[in-house]
């Protein structure tokens, strides 16, 4: 039920594991009327966005807490995934699963997940419902009962999830340190769910701090999209979140950022448990918060140009014509707080070695760098985009998705707005641009994965 | 004349830079009479270690810190060297330059460095003028000025320290990246001068809340070694460091540690100032405040064994027998508070490449690994131990460092007094322990420093 979201590849992005298929931080040009996005603050700091959607009688429900693991104290790493777990258990008016029997009860669903930079709570249910709905996710806001007999057991529970879908994953433990190696100073070094050794140490004290700081209205965002009217979601969150007492005023997310990098540095795991070996190559770009105008746009295109399905350059090369590759592709991650990641991927097939296929990916970065894209594959990157643009806007619990997590990472609902604009307004220029300037083959981090019995790269 | 100690290789270890010899945290079985050491704490917490040597009329004197690079704030890399100039500016009482001035006049020296974990200030001088630079020290450790006329000048000397230093040394620029690829969650991963780009931040609220909390006679350690008697050095202690009001209680210094290391990492850079390869390899491994019981010394005469010098395996085996190396050893730094490094290096000679030479060194651990080190190497390696040890007794700044450094990283005058005890008790069994433990090859981080036009690694 609970979906701890874990940044790196081989888990699933936050929005994909809504069921979603989406490519930036916004929507397309939605004729006013369909999508009239209405946004409010209560007298107690709590953002509220509502995105009235009336095809059927559904709502979408979601707060999202503008602190994810990248917010954690040094040594603490997990404690936000930890309390993503916690805040499924009793509080002082409702026993633990009241709130899921709840949505259970009128055939909704219900879900969470933490990522660096924040953590959401949602439900999808009946409009009938939503009120009830923001009563108890108001309640938990503040009101959770942590004793010791509640954290232990589910730290235990944390630790499990960790073995089985980390320890238990070869790729799971080499992303993560090429994660730690990609980013020498930026909290984006350390894993979502926690290093096992620091999620061991987590206790009461450090999730009551946890909560203290950072659980309060004037640090979250309410979503509501649906069959709904905005004064109606006025009034009911007025009445439930509006009650709840403003929290401490927290200072800017100013965290650290990483050095120059100077080195071509590789991670490499073998493991027997490994069948077929794949290698990824990172780096350290720009997300939509930390980019100069236009570049994080140009980074979103590149990657699908260059890697993004089927049709990308990658693709292509690689996979159909060479035929040397199994898979092989790119993905940029824009909707982040602070600098991010930019990284490409490929798998050997037959007899080509792993070395044949990075070198070919190489060759295709470096085909960009010189030559840069052409006109024809831009429009239809950038036509690509508004499709999966459209089909996001075809899903409510989608719309709500994009502006929680932009709204969640210091973007603005005007920033939702623009953005089809200005990935429209990217040229050929500034795809080749971004490539040169990020993208440099010889300060890169490489991770490879590699069978036990493998003898050549 | 202030000397910002970094850890990495190729920059000075705080001892080495005080112009010694000494392999280890201790002395050796000195007549008692000899170096018969005193210590006690004053009323507001400081503690206070006498070491009487009456063979010149000299005595140094030494304030050490229990606070270091590793004990800073993320984002702030930097602060406990920049603070260590600050050390050097004027106080409420002198004028910048006076405190030097006067110990230029008598003839005698000071310096002063920063490591992970402490901060040192010292001086030789005649004992006529020990009680004048107590009461400069003493002074020091709470009235300087700190002002923005003060601090923003010697941010720019720093910055341009770590141009000179790091910035136009490639050798330096990949130690730093190698060990933030070492370290993938403990603080000394970050280098102790800082990050540039965290450097150009620090200004006077950084400056003064690290002063406030970090220097406090209940964080320091007064060492005096030399022509002095505990009694006279207690008085003087107490009319001067003993009018410092005590300062915050400071919580243990428990930071973060490493998670377990699954991957083989490798960090390459390139450069044209280069104009001969080397290598390093390095792992984590216990400190002599982390180790379990008997693995530090272990690790030390491993280190002492393998790469120590001329008659080391390494140096026997790569320069001496096969000639592709002008240079191979090992160095482990065990006093630290936390896990440390243990690093094996070398550089190629006449035709040979890196790789052959990285081989060599591999094959040398593995042969220890499996096989072991004899008794008379471990026999040999104790003797050079002690011999280091009696070159460090004879040295009045060695005595005082090794008292110091041992302290202000958690050990005890009882640590010091046993050490050679427990170096003699290390077994060759133990040796082979630690190698197999904690030398794995797959699961190491290697650095590559290369010429820009080596076709060949």
């Amino acid at each position: 039920m609970i979906l701890g979201f874990l940044r790196s590849k081989g888990s699933l992005p936050a929005v994909f594991a809504l069921g979603l298929s989406w490519a930036g931080p916004a929507l397309a040009e939605a004729p006013r009327g369909d999508w009239d996005v209405t946004s409010f603050t209560l007298d107690n700091g709590m953002q509220v966005v509502v995105i009235p959607d009336h095809r059927a009688p559904i709502v979408t429900h979601m707060v999202w807490y503008k602190v994810g693991s990248a917010d954690e104290m040094p040594g603490k790493s997990g404690i936000a995934h930890f309390f993503e777990h916690l805040m499924f258990k009793g509080t002082t008016n409702h026993k633990a699963g009241e709130f899921g029997q709840k949505v259970a009860e009128i055939g909704g669903s219900e879900n969470a997940f933490t990522t660096y930079d924040y953590t959401a709570y949602h439900q999808t249910v009946t409009p009938g419902a939503l009120e009830a709905m923001m009563g108890f996710e108001a309640d938990r806001m503040r009101n959770l009962v942590l004793t010791d007999a509640v954290i232990g057991p589910e730290r235990d529970v944390i630790l499990e999830e960790r073995r089985s879908r980390i320890e238990n994953n070869p790729g799971a433990l080499l992303n993560e340190e090429v994660d730690a190696t990609l980013f020498q100073n930026q909290p984006y070094r350390t894993p979502v769910i926690g290093w096992m050794h620091e999620i061991e140490k987590l206790n009461r004290l450090d999730a009551t701090a946890f909560y203290d700081r950072y659980y309060a209205p004037n640090n979250a965002i309410l979503i509501v999209a649906g069959d709904v009217e905005p004064e109606n979601v006025k009034v009911l969150a007025e009445k439930t979140y509006g009650q709840v007492a403003r929290g401490p005023d927290l200072p800017p997310r100013v965290r650290p950022t990483e050095p120059e990098q100077n080195t071509k540095r590789t991670v490499e795991l073998t493991d027997e448990r490994v069948s077929v070996p794949s290698f990824s190559k990172a780096w350290v770009v720009p997300s939509y918060q930390t980019a100069e105008a236009g570049e994080a746009e140009a980074l979103d295109l590149l990657s699908e140009i260059l890697g993004g399905g089927n049709r990308s350059r990658l693709y292509q090369a690689l996979v159909v014509k060479d035929g040397i590759a199994s898979s092989a592709g790119a993905f940029f991650e824009g909707t982040m707080v602070d600098d991010t990641s930019f990284t490409v991927y490929g798998a050997p097939r037959g007899e080509a070695g792993l070395q044949q296929v990075e070198s070919a990916v190489d060759v295709e970065i470096r085909r960009i760098i010189k030559d840069g894209v052409t006109s024809d594959e831009l429009e239809k990157a950038k036509d690509r985009f508004v499709r999966s643009m459209i089909f996001a806007r075809d899903n409510q619990a989608s719309m709500a998705n994009i502006y929680g997590s932009t709204l969640a990472t210091g973007g603005t609902v005007d920033d939702i707005k623009q953005w089809p604009d200005r990935i429209r307004a990217v040229s050929a220029d500034q795809i080749k641009a971004v490539a040169a300037k990020y993208l440099n083959p010889d300060h890169s981090v490489a991770g490879y994965l590699l069978p036990a019995k493998s003898v050549e790269k």
